[in-house]
């Protein structure tokens, strides 16, 4: 059975936080970038309710792009697979999270997946709700369903700093909606979508959301099926093959845990069947993942033998 | 001497008019998609004065990418050929007019020429004033010089129409934006370059416009210097490098005038030192240049040897 | 415990079957056209050395893409990970398998994965041997050793036609030789790898081989470990993020099984732990994956609950 | 009437020459590496027969690129141009001159232009033969002819190190004949191809073809049309849009002369109806254009007004 103690989890955490040195911690938008570079943090969901964890697990951090599996799932309850698939793809592409050329060179301009930011802002688009405001409720509440916590929010500063400043993800709104991929007027989108990537909580929820992931939908405490099996298992699939930006290959190889990041540094793991992990390493490699806590998963999955493969 | 009989030239016209049945008339916004596919007419504008000409002479259509030229000619006056050759380039795309990719994968991010979208917002970005208003109205006194028309003004239904759809160019736009090509408010933008688009004239106006780059800058009239010779010849070479869209090679190889086309069906020529051209055939060929249009300038170019070339 | 009756398979088999109107038999060499479009049949091995299996089982068809996952088996075995990918990436790449655009647009021009044709050349390049002759039967004795069939050989007709007719793949290799990735003289490497696609079997011998893969490197018989966990792990990685073309994602989310496909309709599979299976159905949907195949892997998938996710 | 003596040459000469330390000498085969990168040379040939001249005119370089142009022209003599542009587009591409990514991406994977090597490829495979010798032997006549000097060959040590290193061209070729548009066995292409790059002149020499094409295919001492004025317009448009690789937008704009360059430093020019141009300076800019070849022609072109624009 894995990793039980704090013990052994914070030796894996010394190990890992070395490698924190050698990444950067994003800047793009102010609030990021004062993210503390070596902190490094991790908690472990188990299916009875134990959970074990390791370095400062109380701080608060953005979902960022963590929220587009969160919002992919929510939506493929709302509108079901087939539905959603109409509109968006489900091959990984090799790109960087924001390209735009495949969206030019592919016939027809559908996304290619929901994990890179064309395909989570269609997800977005497709959050039912009479307005911004509903269709964010809609999914904070889904979201406190999750982790069993009410309080869980958005962090107003990241989200209007980035409204502010995501010109390359506006880019990519309208270029969706010259393909009238995406319908909706482009700044409504871009807010609900930034307040969506702002929504902040710890590891110790990031976990709980993970858990519920590795357990096929079922809520750990309640035992209620938070989503259908089918659309949990659709996540974990995503979150392999294109769950870490265009280093999902490696990753998969590497590790072998379906897992979802976001550039402020969090890392959501699902272990099917065993437990969930949530990791917050703001510093980040070059393709936007956090270099710490990647390590750290590394560790976990050869000590504990945690790949699927 | 060529053609200087309006016979000629009307025999001429019933020759090209034939193909316009094989091209199909812009229909993106309902304003364009009214024009009558049969359509053509012609004027040549002589440095003595004189004009000849075919067709229904005194239908005004709008200018849409011809204005690109145009507005480059205005902003190289205004800024120097350094300062705009550094917000965009020079070289043909090989793309076509309204691509987004190489912007994603050249580096810098730079638009490659003037006279595909990309390139034209710049362009239009880099128009002085202190509003939108005060911009247009520059541009707007600019063509009042060169056509010695003061009468010449936009369409505000094509102008309303275009900025309603031009959700690709808001995608060009946002782009430049997060590379800091483009500083200015996007929608700003958008609304003077749909108006800058929607400008209206005759194809004897547009013909004085060709005659005027075809002196060098000089008023045909009162012998001004409108703009100095060097950018009359910058604007010249474009003309024949990326005038006609990606058709612009095989034009330059068929035909060999300088000549910028528009997709209302437009198209200015420019004969070195010989005479200024406009035409109107609102039949699009698949690249978006007036298939008819193209025609009649192959026929003349033949007849009367006119390739630079 | 999943399907244990050739009679429940025959039923698949019958309802899959219907499938294969719609897709085409590859016809790029004449070998493989004269496939039969309406043939379909399946093996599934058990690690008890049970083995059920449905349609006419006996018809050897070669393996085309499917050898590239042997391949990279024996490559992984003799020169290690770390070797391997510092020549071959790990990314899936949303590309057809022959793209070359990619090569030149990513820097360095390592290929982003071995099942990619460019990827699977530059992994038979590195199969060890004196002479494409000892090379290849190298390889052949691994397949001999994974099959427990010694008889296995490949198909001179095939290897021919497409020694002669593999250009796209000569121009891959000549594009991999400039930039240093691939050393050899190309009709050397294009004999071997023509040779190693040409290689036959029938299904019974490719369920065994999916079987090794699903038991971790262990002959279900002997208890032999053929190949280390981890080259096991890696093979079966690479099969569900890109072992089905560019439907690999798609097929990752409706059917879940690590397989490889082949043009010549085969797909080997290896349900992780449990089984291993062979398809044979050369009609193909126009991403180059058998469609009956498919139909009949889903049908499974979704009876029998297979997925990994 | 442009510089007529040499004194006046000899100053621009050495102004120019200065910026020759900023680029590089090809070195991708040793004897390219060879040459020395302070040299410039320049020769300027008169339809009244007078040639002026400055550098060590005397030595020889091998065309490279230049020799597309030159082969284009007996191509065009041979098979009309209609048969010629069904087989090689007419467009500039924006790409580098190796570029292979638009053979893939554009469809048909015609090439877009004959002075990239792909399309170069294509048209000499064109060349009219029975044999690499015969052909080759063609073209040499027809240099021979332009020249108006029988001992122009090719360099064989050039030919030789070109043909053994040219993979990039090989996958060019291979792609092309995938595709149905190069029929010939590769190797013997690319024998052709290196030999007819490997053709070695001196800057009188190519001053003499320039002015060829300046005079419409008229040699200016016998008065005999060596080739129809089309063939020559059309080699001179092709000069033009994309004779400079792709610094051709840029170099029309600032230059405005049809000119052809190699990556052994030479250019040939033509001023229409009034000169040719030979330069011979082996040190490059990034593009692969002569550094202080394209510094002399600008010198030249804004003191005497040689621009076509």
């Amino acid at each position: 059975m894995p990793c039980r103690s704090s013990d052994e989890l914070n030796t894996l955490v010394a190990k890992a936080k070395k490698c924190a040195k050698s990444g950067k911690v994003a800047d793009y938008i102010p609030a990021l970038g004062k993210a503390n570079q070596d902190d490094l943090s991790i908690a472990i969901h188990y299916p009875d309710g134990r959970c074990i964890s390791a370095g400062c697990i109380e701080k608060r951090f953005t979902l960022q792009s963590i929220s587009k599996v969160i919002c992919l799932a929510l939506v493929l309850i709302d509108r079901g697979s087939n539905y959603v698939f109409e509109h968006v793809g489900m091959e990984p592409t090799g790109d960087p999270f924001n390209s735009i050329a495949k969206l030019e060179t592919m016939s027809p301009s559908k996304p290619l997946n929901p994990m890179i930011n064309a395909g989570a802002l269609v997800v977005t688009h497709l959050i039912k709700g009479n307005s911004v405001e509903e269709r964010f409720q809609r999914l904070l509440s889904f979201i406190h369903e999750l982790t069993n916590d009410s309080t869980i929010n958005y962090c107003e500063e990241v989200a209007r700093s980035e409204f502010e400043t995501a010109h390359l993800n506006r880019a990519l709104c309208y270029f969706l909606k010259q393909h009238n991929i995406i319908e909706e007027d482009v700044e409504q989108l871009m807010e609900l979508y930034t307040k969506q990537c702002a929504i902040q909580m710890n590891v110790l929820d990031l976990a709980r959301i993970g858990l519920v992931f590795a357990l096929d939908g079922v809520d750990p405490l309640s035992g209620k099926q938070i989503m259908p099996p089918d659309v949990a298992r659709i996540c974990k699939t995503f979150m392999v093959t294109c769950g870490m930006y265009n280093a999902s290959g490696e990753f998969a190889i590497k590790i072998g845990i379906p897992s979802k990041s976001g550039v402020s540094g969090g890392i959501m793991g699902a272990v099917p069947g065993k437990f969930g992990i949530g990791i917050f390493g703001p510093s980040l490699d070059e393709k936007g993942n956090s270099i710490a806590g990647i390590k750290l998963l590394e560790l976990l999955s050869k000590n504990y033998k945690l790949s699927m493969f």
